[in-house]
């Protein structure tokens, strides 16, 4: 029989959900095990979004929306970009999207063909480079570390923009480092890519959980940025798979053609409580719980740089400490198996991130209790 | 500035959609549109699976499920094939996914390499030749008629296999046609496809709704079928975007390494729904639905062949018919065109469904009440 698609063979699993498996198999076996590799925070949706969607749900509003998403929540996205940002957006150009995930694979199918570059900083998101695959274009790693925030820079975007390549993503801020591009490169980055005539995608699903600074979004760098974003991370809307894109004018019409056929549209349901997780009542139950985050962010990151782990850098945002661990003198994936059999601690190796330099990292995601992150913190201790 | 993908100027646009825009833009104006354009019914989720969902969210179940779904609802699913079918399908290979489309997406993306073509039924579902499209494969469509009842037989297969030839898919019913390839022909052309050492795709997602046989699922053929099936329909589930696949245990792997990196995972409410949809509580009252669509097939089908419209293949479950328009002289734009200013009453091209001789053909869908379906029939009457 004809074997699976190359692609099929190409794309890697998560190796964090071979962890997450063995963990899942050691608490049914009676193991206590703290869970510090899945990026999703413990918080559950909060209440008015799920009176809100409970409310659509028998009045009835089981049926399709248009393939772009209801008129009402791509004017509310909009509304969302003056408030918040103070940047003017066409509700025209608001994608709604089933999840982040939607929307990078519209962007991906809308822009590249088979055989063309996207630069991504390494490490990074490992989806990307997967999204770039599927659509037979290349993600082209390029790697990045402390003297960068872990980020791409102007320069290294002149530097590896190859004749090939036909656009930059950046996660601002980024998974797994939770650093941030600053405006002004991002600036100088925008006008290198427009420069060789490619496109920018800006992710941006985290820059709400920005503990620190306020920065403007990418929107304001012109409407010739693609813009990825998400209700599932600020927004505590994960499992509802919703999320959408901002696209440029002259690619609205290749990514509604695509979304008509490949999606039909974002869950119904999901897209009437987006409209109650943009309300002015709903914010300060968003904010208490990044409020949250960050203490978790400032109880660990000093506590992990005791133990000896390597975080020279302060993430800024997201939920996640990326680690160097050259000091124990394991690879990630020795250090990850160890730690779960070991301690009962679940932690995600850098190979995830980085097929170049992940063997040297791990990622922390406090996406549980500081309770939690106080045993989790003791039994390293103890360990190494 | 570099131009969208190939792939995204290629896919076409569905043409009901233009229809529907432009209708609800006479409605906007105060005229009364009867929708027999869009592929959907009328009816809403039954109130116990609303409730289900209600439930599920109250509980705070808003988190991420396993790439494949809830273990709960794949066993469920595999249940359903023992109960509804007789066949024991291995929950294992029930992959959970974002609607139909999801299923097609990964089956697609798992399965074929670019340049490898798949054989279609033309006409067909339009969004399988765009899906082949999208992962730079082909879908090559094979012209049928009321001879095979509008579906490809083996011989047709044998016929049109080629080099690149990869796989075979066939909607069974089928949409725009509501026919049915029988037990016989679909194990004929199973061993075609066996023999050429491809890969044979059934989508299954109206044969719950077939009115008048109640045939065996593709499922019995053997587990190297790749079986696609939904809750939108039966199930009236449509904005809920939930579908699943049956993978060969081969490919099981690699759809899940796919579903991981480009859904993460179907909407977690909906799976929580489907376990209700799938009860013995709910079946009732999706059975009066299907009781109901029954009536309004045996009401118009008689009215169209009455008006003149060309309907030689009783279509025998889905909620179209597919009707020929030679006798009107015009082409099945016009036809609609016309038809929706002149009358008020919304249909499909075919060429949305045959880029062959889909000008002579438009779709009925008989998604709305039988009042309406009359009022339907009496405006056209007076029309032509």
């Amino acid at each position: 029989m004809k074997a699976v698609a190359l692609r099929a063979q190409e794309i890697e699993p998560f190796r964090v959900m071979e962890i997450l498996a063995q963990a899942k198999l050691l608490e049914a076996q009676g193991r206590d095990i703290i869970h510090l590799e899945i990026g999703e925070p413990d918080f559950v949706t909060p209440a008015p979004v799920i009176e809100a969607a409970v409310l659509a749900l028998r009045a009835g509003l089981t049926h399709y929306t248009p393939a772009l998403g209801l008129p009402a929540l791509r004017q509310a996205i909009a509304g969302y970009y003056h408030e918040r940002y103070g940047v003017e957006v066409d509700p025209a150009r608001v994608c709604v999207t089933p999840g982040a995930s939607g929307a990078l694979l519209l962007a991906m199918a809308s822009l590249f063909d088979p055989g063309d570059e996207i630069l991504l900083a390494d490490p990074g998101y490992p989806c990307n480079r997967h999204f770039a695959r599927l659509m037979e274009a290349h993600g082209v790693g390029v790697p990045v570390g402390v003297e960068s925030h872990f980020q791409l820079t102007a320069a290294l975007v002149e530097q590896h923009w190859g004749p090939r390549t036909q656009g930059v993503l950046v996660g601002n801020p980024a998974n797994p480092t939770g650093t941030l591009v600053s405006t002004q490169e991002l600036t100088a980055i925008h006008a290198v890519v427009r420069g060789h005539g490619g496109w920018l995608l800006v992710d941006e699903i985290y820059h709400e959980l920005l503990y620190d600074t306020a920065p403007p979004s990418a929107a304001a760098l012109g409407d010739d940025v693609v813009l990825i974003n998400s209700f599932s991370k600020y927004f505590l809307m994960t499992g509802w798979r919703l999320g959408w894109l901002l696209a440029p004018p002259a690619v609205v019409t290749a990514v509604e053609r695509i979304a008509q056929n490949v999606f039909l549209a974002a869950p119904t349901v999901a897209q009437h409580a987006a409209l109650s997780a943009l309300s002015a009542e709903v914010r300060p139950l968003l904010e208490a719980s990044k409020a949250e985050l960050c203490r978790r962010r400032n109880y660990l990151l000093p506590q992990l740089a005791d133990l000896g782990f390597d975080c020279p850098v302060t993430p800024e945002g997201a939920f996640y400490v990326y680690a160097g661990i050259k000091k124990f003198g394991m690879t990630s994936e020795e250090l990850v198996q160890r730690c779960l059999l070991e301690t009962g601690v679940a932690l995600t190796p850098g190979t995830d991130f980085s097929p170049m330099q992940g063997k040297h990292y791990v990622r922390f995601a406090y996406t549980t209790g500081e309770n939690r992150l106080q045993q989790a913190v003791d039994r390293l201790r103890q360990w190494l």
